[in-house]
């Protein structure tokens, strides 16, 4: 029985160490802001390591990830009706010199839905600045729709770093990103993309997904397929999206002179880096945060036009009620694809 | 009494470490080469590192900023006439996939005259293929025009790390290096400079080319220096042009988010690096090595349009005769600007 007032989350609590489906109190809008009804929520690295790293609230709800429809709109915001179908980009205030100059990723407040501060998107009704509501353009499935957030990071990185059609690119870890930057950078008419990921999975999706080579760096020689790969003339350009203080030695080593290194991933640890080396081989070391309002717009576009192939890195859809057991395995066996929370219930 | 058929040269001696004017047989210009009449030729901080290294081989003559006048051509050389004035670009073998792309800073073969392996413009003679000659433009005085390639080696770094007329930018290190990367900032627009170098000398030279704020780190606070002079905007750009550690690493934390940091100076040692903050920050680490044909160009229409103040990065003209000399005194007391060597006895 549904309670009056009531809505259904994935709430985290620090004494299960992971999720559990709690009823909350249904948010209302405020001013400026807007009430979302949730259809669906991807689960993305980062809510791993933010459960893993057991330094989240009691009490949070994360879900970064989203796409819904508009249920009401709070005073004041213009440019949007009810059930018109929105994506949500999770970070900016939508006022600071950040956010005015459309770097919204920078934003000094780094206030995100979904990632600690404000509720995220695992849960039936979300409430957000329209700053952050995003239309999904006509015809393209929600399911989808939700990908777009992930995928304008992996362009953000793309773009930032320099990275063109005719750069030969190493993905270092095909996680939900390393997918999102392969899905990404074939899109964009790169023609060479190596992926390397020791998971045989991800490494099938990394080529259904459009590239070229897979190596498993457990059982080969990584530097040695890369350079069979590519002979003399090298690779020039390796997006770093294992979050691992190894690979991104190995990026520094293995992208050619004038090469670009995007780091993705977020990395632990240190690196022993030698910045001559950096400075004689003229390498960009190009880290980047996240995505903007007009990055999320052009994965929307893209999708919807047909121009971006994204469904070999659709792992399969979960109905929400498995939402708190399917974490749970994550955090222990992560998974091969992108796995998508149904969250409706209409 | 000159010898026939000799010219005098300046040549890198192991026992005396350091340089001794010798009679050496005058080169002749080969197929698709041009002999030029050395007039100017200015002392690097690399000839400082390559002689203080003791790496350097016997006999060899250094020197690769310059500027002269055209004295033979070889077989085959088109588009240069005997007694015009040119400089010379030192890297580059002009045929490889880099020099074709207009990258020749990049070229594999990094054949270089005055760095080592081709002989150098410490000499009254100097023989260089086409491909590296420049000519200079009408009415820039020579004395200038050798300052040409220092200046497209700092503006090759402004270009690839993307500092523009908005950044506000610290230099690290008021070298040869971060003098003209200070003119160049000036000359493009650039409006909050500041320079930090411990040496006064070099300071007020700093400021008179358009720094704003000098700043002694050995006296003052840099952070809180830089803290002061931008508030909470910060410093969007460092230039690294110290060629030191520690002051990569501070870069790297002075840095605002979204900011940019060129590494130019040439760094010994390593630094315990955490690419985590690089990609959290969202930095770009842009290593610059050398400049290309395009730029050193531009800087000589710069200063010949009289849009680039390098007047007071000028210490002096010393003649030939007193190189090896002065080259002894600044392996034990650094310069305070840019010292030119008037080569030519015309």
């Amino acid at each position: 029985m549904r309670r009056e007032g009531c809505m259904l989350a994935a709430v985290y609590r620090k004494e299960a160490r992971g999720l559990r489906l709690e009823d909350l109190p249904e948010p209302l809008p405020g001013p400026g802001q807007m009430k979302i009804s949730v259809r669906y929520a991807s689960i993305c690295g980062s809510d791993l390591f933010l459960v893993r790293s057991g330094q989240l609230a009691d009490g949070t709800v994360l879900g970064h990830e989203m796409s819904g429809v508009v249920d009401t709109l709070g005073d004041g915001v213009r440019g949007f009706l009810p059930g018109q179908p929105v994506i949500v980009r999770p970070v900016g205030c939508g006022s600071c010199a950040a956010c005015a100059s459309a770097q919204e990723n920078l934003c000094p407040q780094r206030l995100a839905i979904g990632l600690g501060a404000l509720k995220g998107a695992f849960a039936e009704y979300l409430v957000v600045p329209q700053e952050m509501a995003i239309p999904v353009p006509e015809g393209l499935d929600l399911k989808l729709a939700c990908l777009a957030e992930p995928l304008a990071t992996a362009l953000h990185a793309i773009r930032l770093a320099g990275i063109g059609s005719n750069d030969r690119v190493v993905v270092l870890g095909a996680g939900g990103i390393g997918l999102c930057s392969v899905a990404l950078l074939k899109a964009l008419g790169v023609r060479w993309i190596l992926v390397s990921e020791p998971q045989e999975g991800r490494r099938n999706r990394a080529m259904a997904l459009g590239a070229q080579r897979g190596v498993d760096p457990m059982a080969e020689d990584l530097g040695k397929a890369v350079e069979e790969w590519k002979g003399k003339e090298g690779v020039t350009a390796v997006m770093e999206c294992a979050g691992n203080s190894e690979t991104t030695k190995l990026a520094l080593q293995m992208v050619a002179p004038g090469g670009k290194v995007a780091l993705v991933g977020l990395v632990k640890g240190t690196v022993d880096w030698a910045p001559a080396l950096t400075m004689l081989k003229q390498i960009r070391i190009q880290g980047s945060f996240a995505n903007t309002q007009a990055e999320c717009r052009e994965c929307l576009g893209m999708m919807a036009r047909g121009e971006l192939n994204v469904e070999p890195m659709l792992e399969g859809v979960i109905p929400f009620q498995e939402l708190p057991a399917c974490m749970d395995r994550l955090l222990h066996a992560p998974g091969e694809g992108k796995l998508i929370v149904e969250v409706s219930f209409g």
